[in-house]
């Protein structure tokens, strides 16, 4: 065999599902489990949820929100209560029958048949009913109003197939849900979340998001309107990334959330809910990763600088550490994305160019390899991750402490633009069915070879027509991914499939 | 009905329980949700529980531990690899059987028969089962170890008598579960992190915890020491408020965690567990609460101070506001316990002693009523929660940012002595079985009363006879609550109950 030219093997072009799973592996970040369809999350990926919380909740917390906790179980009556909501998710939720187990007549034990649950409980898939519950008794006046709530939680959803962090059995999230007196503070309430994961995938994440309308057939079950942040993945795919429900009165009258109003009109509440998932780092790995693994963008990073010291030919190697430890300590006091540089001094008994290749593959932003040479120099050996592995550069001790803040932004923003770059790249207009089926027909391939990456974000104009929408979903795996706001740059024009009169262009893309 | 001279009713001494219930729901910490056993934790209960989380989480990571995220459902097979353990859950577990439901034949929704699960899925009580699958896969050579690792996760034991914060079907919890080369190296992280609940309960939850080993009738199912903190409640009542738990290799032998020592020799990892519960707070309440409503420790405070603007009679109530959001934005700068004062300015439009007392009733360690004549001398009226609501003093508003910190520890000093006073006040030191008996046995109350309060925690010798532990408690409901350290300050003696020799006193007492 070969030996690769890169980290991850296969690359991207040679075969991009199993490039993201070696990508997920070589960077430690999480792995299947012995549970169907369930996750474990690493130290590594979950550090990475832990960034993308704090800086989540801060902005929720800065909007008037504030966390709760509701129960994981959900009766079964409760999500019988909104039509379309129990329709979207009975056939995938996992049900609890039973409280207790007892030995079973061929040894090991079973569920006890006397312990049977009157009334199943479902694993919440997501908490509109139960929180809805609450939210009734809560809500009695226009003085209680608005209600802004948030959840951070697990929920289940009995997924067939899984992919980790894209669609898994069990994933973590957080969930919005808040009630409000009028629709149009809903309405407004819903925005503001939509621009509040667009302003975070974007400052944070370094992913450029499109922000949007879902078409009919894409709502949350239950919602009257769902907006959604969708980003372009590396093989051109959309990933929706976040989503935020206008619900309407829905599911204020399957839970019966009314007030008396400033009139004492007995009025239902509307409501609205939000969620982003660790979904979102599968996001992160597809959009900015390489073929040399996981590339982080800094404000996220667990680690913003690795130093690698390289003691194994020093006179005297409890030096080399010493110098490394002081400038750690040093690099802790900047400051970078509202939090000191975080560090961490890799004293692992390996070889060197081990070391450092596992810190590019795990996505560090900034390795500095310290020897006695450089120490002698009072200088860093700096490599970058936005930039090939090979190039390193001698940077003197003082000057890279005063810029390491500074270069940690440059890489910010270089990986944003690049993602930002690609997708414009791969962002095309289209006007005939014919250019439209090309543009999604992949190239061919060898026998047993992967799909070639191919397609992209196509816009093209729609009247509205869900049988449109439905058939070319059927036919080339494409869905609409969102409507943008309001004209955007756009004129009105014709639907090339069915020449009837559309306002606007949406965006199609095949999708995750 | 007379009016109740306190702003709880009943108080602790007319019915100690009902008090507990009162409090929580004076102070909008939780309540009981419509799923059996299970709890709803509302903002200001949640925000204690993110206090109790940040703090811990930089004590566990300050000791080198990492988090990670490991799946919600048990398979049944691995719940009986360890004979003690399964034995100790099964009884008390939500077994998962469906993953889809069906519309049923009487309308409704019903588990899909043909969605039965091959091997029933247990909602996680505790996680060493299935982490310990995990560890046996990581854990390869003794470079692998120590594996030091910690998940926040929501569990679930189906308890039959549930009650808010102390003992529900599920709850929110974290559990660090570590890996060592050797039984030294892992008796010392059980004790490492016993010292850090310990530190963490006195220092940031005023509460003087006794720490010690369990006797083996209340060890964790399949654990060979588990060590605790016991607190004593104004019920005189012990709550066990966090365990750590030597596992041995027990754990190791069931998930078959192996590795290759020094020598090239195969062996058996040894492995710790360790969690702390929201039963916290149950303990933070029955410690500090008194009859006006809850009283919370500064350093868990979801707000420092609460500035109430009395701005109804005055000419200009706009610069009344202004007045106190610019002392808000003041205090804010100043730190305290490592976070900024956290100040709320509640500019609710409800009478002004009903305001004030819904601060007294959330425990608010400072309130600050400030009106015109306040603002003509520069002056702000406070009111303090370890002192009665009525004490109330003009403090110069220079000199209340300058002392804000200081006051607030002396707050967080005050109850915490208050705490310690109270738990010396109600330990004795018994010789005899009839001493031991009266102790334990309450007064006589009127027909239908509550028991009244009595008992403590009572210092008595103890031969290790399994026999007398378990008579005593079914005679008195009393049980061994922790087997102090060391020698202690303690001498040999007989044991009152058996008459055989005993190594020192043991801590009993009636419990949570």
């Amino acid at each position: 065999m070969a030996t690769p030219r890169t980290a991850i093997s296969p690359t991207r072009e040679e075969n991009y599902p199993e490039w993201y799973q070696q990508v997920i592996r070589a960077a430690d970040l999480a792995e299947n489990s012995p549970v169907r369809g369930c996750m474990v999350i690493k130290p590594w990926g979950y550090a990475i949820w832990e960034n993308i919380q704090r800086s989540l909740d801060a902005r929720f917390k800065a909007t008037g929100h504030r966390n709760a906790y509701f129960p994981l179980f959900i009766p079964l009556s409760f999500l019988e209560k909104e039509a379309e909501h129990v329709e979207g998710f009975a056939k995938e939720c996992a049900v609890v029958t039973h409280h207790r187990l007892i030995p079973g007549e061929h040894g090991g034990l079973v569920p006890d048949p006397d312990a049977r649950l009157d009334e199943p409980l479902i694993v919440r898939p997501t908490s509109e009913t139960i929180i809805g519950a609450m939210f009734a008794k809560w809500v009695q006046s226009y003085r209680d109003l608005p209600l802004l709530i948030n959840q951070w939680a697990n929920v289940v959803r009995w997924e067939m197939r899984t992919r980790i962090f894209l669609r898994t059995a069990e994933f973590l999230w957080q969930e919005g849900h808040t009630a409000h007196a009028t629709a149009d503070e809903a309405m407004a309430e819903t925005m503001q979340m939509l621009d509040v994961y667009a302003d975070f995938a974007r400052t944070e994440m370094a992913l450029p998001v499109l922000t949007g309308r879902k078409s009919p057939g894409e709502r949350f079950p239950g919602a009257v309107e769902t907006f959604c942040i969708e980003a372009m993945m590396q093989d051109r795919k959309a990933l929706q990334a976040g989503t935020s429900h206008f619900l309407g009165q829905n599911f204020a009258r399957a839970s019966d959330i009314q007030f008396l109003d400033e009139h004492g009109q007995r009025v239902h509440a509307w409501t609205t809910s939000w969620g982003v998932s660790t979904r979102l780092i599968g996001g992160l790995i597809m959009a900015h990763a390489d073929d040399d693994g996981l590339v982080l963008p800094p404000r996220l990073a667990p680690a913003h600088v690795v130093i690698l010291p390289v003691a194994f030919k020093a006179e005297n190697p409890q030096h080399v550490y010493d110098w490394c430890h002081a400038l750690a300590a040093d690099l802790r006091r900047v400051q970078y994305g509202g939090r000191p540089v975080e560090v961490e001094v890799d004293e692992r008994d390996i070889r060197g160019g081990e070391k450092s290749w596992s810190w590019v593959r795990r996505g560090c932003p900034i390795r500095l390899e310290i020897g006695p040479r450089d120490i002698a120099q009072d200088a860093v050996f700096m490599g970058r991750r936005d930039r090939p592995a090979s190039e390193k550069v001698a940077v003197p001790r003082a000057e890279f402490i005063d810029r390491v803040a500074g270069i940690l932004e440059e890489i910010q923003s270089a990986i944003a633009q690049r993602a930002l770059a690609f997708r414009e790249e791969h962002t095309v207009r289209i006007d005939s069915a014919e250019d439209f089926r090309a543009f999604f027909t992949p190239p061919e391939a060898p026998d047993g070879a992967p799909t070639p990456i191919h397609g992209g974000f196509a816009l093209a104009h729609w009247s509205g027509d869900a049988e449109v929408e439905r058939r070319l979903n059927e036919d080339l795996g494409v869905t609409i991914r969102c409507i943008p706001p309001g004209g955007g740059d756009d004129e009105p024009g014709t639907c090339p499939f069915s020449g009837r009169p559309s306002p606007k262009r949406v965006v199609w893309a095949k999708s995750y």
